[in-house]
């Protein structure tokens, strides 16, 4: 590198940490809203928001970043095309793209009508009153469908909304995906339905809530969730929030009367933060530093939750401590009792709620009625007694209000509607195709986890994913951790073998 | 007012607005930072918060915003001079003309120098090393002497200091007033010491923190703070945050083997927090919405925390609560020991241990060292045995070592030295000249407060001084509040009252 395309590349790196800086700003402010900011302060939260936010997309859509990005791009042929500094370039250029694309007013317009849109549900949803949001809801599928057309498509108009979570991806390809999915899915529960139930009154117990935090904590430690550079908090609704790579925290909601409410919360998002803990520090304060994908974000928080936090390995290694933890309610209960009651597959009406097993029926679902809207085979009006009947089809269930049924997710009602869903289920398909690869490389890991050992796990993922951050897209990345483009097989096959077992059905 | 003076008002406000959100999120980052953040955090945050307030200054030094002040200013003679409107471009003006003075370059400098400052303190500090300093502290002299250089004086250096904190305040001001102070006060110590010292063991025993926390919050509540637009967090050093007029938080620390720590730390914060919270909501978002002066926000601590806080007639209302609270350790105290027990004086190495009393004494010779060490009447290597003397001369003390002695203050070692210390003896001063106003208005409150009841005094505090925020002066709301300019004769009045009484001692 010469010493002018240095000095331009560390002015851009300068700028884009002052971005970074504020975005990761902004997020302590989500954080603190989320965790303890006391009613009052709503008003002023929403403005210091707004603020920042508008700030960050000022400064990356100045026009001096684009020139000097323009001259540094003209000259980046010399780079290792898989160095940071090339990588970085390239992701920016993405970026900015895109972000030149969408004028300002209207992100503020559509800000404005999210956050309107927002508190209409929240009084709403208890109401189970979907009328009142139909014209709120018009007007997103309006910002949706002219935030699409922005940013240009050649397929369908959900793609520029997929794309934005999950680069790459597209209906033409999520379709056939989700589809095959799906037909596994639907008799294979059906098939569960039929079997013998299993039980799990063993976690529907009065548990503690200090005490299901403090262990849901430390197995997240023993994942290799630092603490620190991470905390836990409660909050409503988890999440996993980053400051910066040495500051990522989880927050963890806590059912009294459900054990697994607060573990399984916790190990999921564990996963995300073990993402986010994992990146390089030389990526950053860069748009580098953070996960590449909704989807393979999601792999992460489902890798650890369920294909490990879920497995019967893992529990035996740590069942004799949460007995311990827990001695009144699980003394009695067995491993493989308790291993049959953290798996019971039960169709329900709430997402949130779901099984393993029947979670994705719930993404599938969503994802083919965002695009039937923005495709205009689906109006808003009908769109509840279409949820319902799709319900009806996919899990055998009928929900008996709107409120169990459309209105449950704040997806549609504080976003874009389309791109928002896809993830979750694309999450956990890569999932297994990512822990198929560890296990190829490290053949000890399910011995080391029933020992209570993962860091191989850890370092796996840690050096095929978590430290590239943005570098590679989800496509490359997967490519160069697994040797293959996405592929459903291990999934397919993962689900199919432990429900098999579970259930003692014949597939 | 006209169109054209309407809109630019407005444009002019919405700037402010700007500026106001993006220093209270730094707020934001700065309370996370003292209470919840992983250490692992810290220099991520220390970059961000310094990105958001080279922002600020950024957005505040925007010639623009000159320009707008400066048509507005010309044209704001129809204007009520003391409404709001009027107010605003006053006070804003004064805040650019300062701010344009200093070159940001220079802050920038100032800032990574007193981070680094700061951090060799914390270091040095528990190991007593006064002389690892002395180069910081040079180079901070420079600084504080350039910075008042930059905004210019006419006769004592330290002036500048001193007006940026307690505007309308200089040397010239403040050292006859604390001489004055100073003349009663080292005799009043001196007789007390002779006196049968006061009996504080009852608050030295073993206090559960939670409850103690519990029973501060409480009896800041009883005096008006409101936890819909505020809330308590533990640190290390107490303070007041402001995020909005509706979301001002106080911080607290508890030591579990001394009760006063907690509850009066936490009164005090609550004065400020009552301050901040009582500031009328049409200031909201501007550079009016603060307290107008170190001096006058520390009358509102000092208020409550000492002249309510520390008096007979507002325990004869709360201490039967705090009995219940803590019967093992109080039932067989009574009210009167109780009172003598909070408002035992006993001359002390630390400033922040001080009694109401000797407190005064330790800011007294901070303000004198900074002065001369200013004016260069007194040297940095020089300074240790300067305090030391005075310590001896004010109080009858000699501290071992400097770690008790000039170490123990964060203040020059992360700020300027200058104008860092008066604040607090000014707010003593204001607080009973300002109370004394109250009772003329209202006779009833001392009943009131024996009764539980602070409604008339607060209402009368935020009528007279909270309401206002920056609009006046400090020293034209004090003449606004009580009808005169300040003066020292109340708060002389009101300590050799008090303690004469408590020390059955005449004067």
């Amino acid at each position: 590198m010469d010493h002018d395309f240095k000095e331009k590349f560390i002015s851009l790196k300068d700028r884009l940490a002052e971005i970074h800086d504020i975005s990761h700003a902004n997020a302590v402010l989500g954080w603190d809203q989320a965790t303890y900011m006391p009613s009052g302060g709503a008003v002023a939260r929403g403005r210091q928001m707004a603020t920042l936010g508008k700030l960050a997309h000022e400064k990356f859509t100045d026009p001096a970043l684009a020139k000097l990005l323009e001259d540094l791009s003209h000259r980046a042929e010399d780079l290792d095309p898989d160095g940071d500094e090339a990588r970085l370039i390239q992701v920016v250029q993405k970026d900015l793209a895109k972000a030149q694309k969408i004028p300002a007013d209207f992100l503020g317009r559509l800000n404005v009508h999210f956050a309107k849109s927002y508190q209409a549900w929240a009084e709403a949803r208890p109401k189970n009153d979907f009328a009142s949001l139909q014209d709120d809801l018009e007007c997103t599928l309006d910002f949706s469908r002219a935030y699409a057309n922005y940013l240009g498509y050649q397929d369908h108009i959900a793609d520029p909304l997929i794309g934005a979570s999950d680069e790459g991806m597209s209906v033409r390809e999520v379709r056939p995906l989700f589809a095959e999915l799906r037909k596994v899915l639907v008799p294979l529960v059906r098939a569960v339905g039929e079997a013998e139930p299993l039980d799990d009154s063993c976690l529907k117990q009065f548990y503690d809530k200090d005490r299901q935090l403090g262990v849901g904590l430390e197995l997240a430690q023993t994942f290799g969730y630092d603490l620190n550079r991470g905390r836990q908090d409660l909050t409503h609704h988890p999440f996993c929030t980053t400051f910066s790579i040495s500051d990522v925290r989880i927050t963890t909601r806590v059912n009294e009367h459900d054990l697994g409410d607060a573990i399984f919360s916790t190990l999921h998002e564990a996963g995300h933060a073990l993402y986010e803990q994992g990146i390089h520090p030389n990526l950053e304060a860069t748009p580098l530093a953070s996960g590449t994908s909704s989807g393979v974000h999601e792999s992460q928080s489902r890798l650890w939750e369920n294909i490990i936090g879920r497995s019967l390995g893992f529990w035996s290694y740590a069942y004799p401590k949460l007995q311990k933890e827990f001695p009144d309610q699980l003394s009695k209960v067995s491993l493989p009792s308790f291993y049959q009651a953290i798996n019971k597959v039960s169709p329900s009406l709430i997402r949130t709620d779901a099984d393993e097993l029947t979670y994705n029926l719930h993404v599938i679902i969503r994802f083919d009625l965002e695009c039937q809207l923005l495709e205009g085979s689906l109006s808003i009006a009908d769109l509840p007694e279409a949820w319902h009947t799709r319900y009806q089809q996919d899990l055998g269930l009928r929900a008996q209000d709107d409120r169990n049924g459309v209105l449950q997710d704040v997806h549609w009602y504080a976003g874009f509607i389309g791109g928002a869903f896809q993830g979750y289920t694309l999450g956990n398909i890569m999932s297994a195709q990512i822990y198929q690869a560890a296990l190829k490389a490290k053949p000890n890991i399910p011995q080391d986890i029933r020992q209570g050992h993962f860091e191989d796990l850890h370092l796996w993922l840690k050096s095929h994913i978590y430290q590239h951050g943005r570098k590679f897209s989800p496509n490359e990345l997967l490519k160069r951790a697994t040797g293959e483009t996405l592929s459903i097989s291990p999934y397919l096959d993962y689900l199919r073998e432990k429900y098999a077992d579970l259930y003692q059905i014949s597939l």
